[in-house]
């Protein structure tokens, strides 16, 4: 992550090297470090909450789709590209999570950019929180409907601009926030939703698995799963161990999005293998619902941990416990440090936060161990940078 | 496809069955009818245009993945989900298109917003055919650049296009448009972006593996793979019989795109499954070389059978051919014609017809035997609806 960039290229892409360089000097620039099947590192920075990526159970699931349906759909989902597969994962999530239908995509993206391009239309207000996600933003931009950005977690702000509106409006926000790892204040926003009649839509991708009872997820644990005008997002990429996205909402809206989504109808369908590893996953996780539990205390355990040696931890309503750092370049070497003796975390710099404040990106799972929290947590404090505490 | 729509939702949803209610009554409601693993149709729909989706050297490749890689990437390509099997599937990738260097996302949609949104800053002006793919018309319109949309395949009017402008630009074409299967005038368009100093970005998606010398693509066919100001984009869902999608290009370009395109930085990366299989495709392409040739010949075979009918068949430039039906309605009840004689046929309505004509849209693929060919015309040909010839 610390290399230049390629030679700068001439003719009509010449621009790319201005940028580049400028990335370069801002300790910016980003390069791809492609890791093995086997590692002695101890991964604390993918997504996989509850330890199921590599559960055999999933990924034979996933194996033997791939040989009985195919490596791919291919088609889109409305020619040739839904099989019973599909059909029968989705029928799994809605049952799971609460809602009425599900319909899945090729990935948490495009489930965003499906859900809040379709319910939106002209003269529909958007109502986004400030650290939505880049999916949710770009679903904002695509939509080409007016977006009042809101501050972060603030259900008054949210019903202020409501109420200056009248007409259609949809209030979006992520459950848990994948930078900092803090909860949507879910009541707060349904009951400004409703005051004016609004509708929500909840990207539960750092929630459905973890939270709610059961890893039923946030929408679930707060009583809007099913609601009539709710609708929820999630990714299959996270705790469930594959690829993909659903939207989960009433059966009408699934519909809808079925004959209007552009995402889903102009794409071709989900893999059958990550629909298979997911409903392998679900069905793992309606089996061993404590993974869930160890997930959020391995989560607890590190903010504990590393709020105690003086660092700047967050504290995680899910899984993810997010460390400021006090520099891009400091982040970066604190990372490096951290790999150097052992540990895989994530380092997150502009853009991809939203305060333009760096940080070191700690995810719990639930196959971490005591030993290897503890172990984690004293990694990480002793190659802190100066400025970190 | 031709039920009614769920029940009418009510509260900040109820717009949504008006809006089904006007589908249902112009004949476009659409549902999903999930298929079966075996089937006895004839899949003349899917895109699977080298038959490699169920080839057994394929599918294995991707359950060895899952169980080898886990059943996804568990991050984003800039963190966790960049592993040795997606270097060298872009590796690989790159050498056979022959371009410099290969970026590979989730889906053929997200590497179209990535390239469209990377390329393009303020004062760029995108140039985009009239028939363009939707996920290049978001891409445009994600950008927030000046998008000008010229006729459908026209060097000539892109020409004047950039010759009234000064600055950036990016020329925006399909090599092979998906709906009537015609291919782009690569050379004119290269020509006409050249003469401004233009960039040229094509969605080969339905050129690479069937067009150019032994399925290379059609910008390695018309010469263009590996120039300095060509950017590629491609899917690895239709002939390559996986899930994902890849921008092709110049190093220093794929560079920019880790460094800038959303929808591979905030993204999970490419579930191991689906790369692998791709890769086991592309290794079984390069030794079988005649498989795009076969694909191609049944695509002429069925044009020439289907006009020797008396139908509306487009002449086919890949493997795609579209018969023209004289209403939607028509165009349901002849595919459901087609599908109840034993043969699956797609059928393109509005919205997914740029020029709101309904056709049936049949693929070829190199696993066609001539028999095959002969009787799928037949039965196209003897439940073709008044109208159509």
């Amino acid at each position: 992550m610390t290399s230049t960039p390629p030679d700068a290229p001439h003719g009509p892409f010449g621009w790319i090297a201005e940028q580049a360089a400028a990335r370069a000097a801002a300790g910016l620039h980003r390069e791809l470090r492609p890791r093995p099947a086997e590692s002695d590192l101890l991964d604390l920075a993918g997504n996989d909450y509850l330890g199921l990526t590599r559960h055999p159970e999933v990924t034979e699931a996933g194996a033997r789709a791939c040989r009985r349906w195919g490596a791919g759909a291919t088609g889109s989902r409305l020619v040739t590209g839904s099989t019973a597969l599909h059909a029968g994962l989705e029928a799994e999530l809605a049952d799971f999570t609460g809602f009425e239908a599900a319909l899945v995509l090729a990935s948490g993206y495009a489930a965003n950019l499906a859900a809040v391009t379709a319910l939106t239309g002209p003269g529909t207000l958007l109502v986004s929180d400030a650290a939505n996600h880049a999916s949710l933003i770009d679903g904002c931009r695509l939509s080409r409907a007016r977006t009042e950005v809101t501050a972060h977690a603030d259900p008054a702000a949210v019903r202020k601009v409501l109420a200056g509106h009248s007409g259609r409006a949809v209030v979006v926000s992520d459950t848990v926030f994948s930078v900092d790892g803090d909860a949507a204040p879910l009541a707060g926003l349904a009951a400004a939703a409703r005051a004016s009649g609004a509708a929500l839509l909840l990207d539960d991708a750092h929630g459905l698995g973890v939270l709610g009872p059961g890893g039923r997820g946030a929408p679930n644990g707060a009583g809007l799963a099913g609601a009539p005008d709710v609708v929820c997002t999630a990714t299959l990429s996270k705790s469930l161990g594959a690829q993909g996205g659903v939207v989960l909402g009433p059966a009408a809206v699934i519909d809808h999005l079925v004959n209007a989504a552009r995402t889903f109808i102009f794409d071709t369908g989900l893999a059958p293998a990550a629909a298979g590893a997911a409903l392998g996953a679900l069905r793992l996780l309606r089996r061993e619902p404590e993974r869930p539990g160890r997930a959020l205390a391995a989560a607890r355990a590190f903010h504990r941990g590393l709020t105690a040696e003086g660092l700047d931890a967050t504290a995680p309503d899910a899984c993810v416990v997010s460390v400021r750092a006090p520099s891009p370049a400091a982040a970066v070497r604190w990372a490096a440090d951290c790999r150097a003796a052992g540990l895989a975390v994530g380092c997150f710099r502009p853009p991809s936060v939203p305060d333009g404040v760096s940080r070191l990106r700690i995810t719990a799972n639930a196959a971490l161990t005591q030993g290897q929290i503890a172990s984690a947590i004293a990694t990480v404090a002793a190659t802190a940078p100066a400025g970190a505490r």
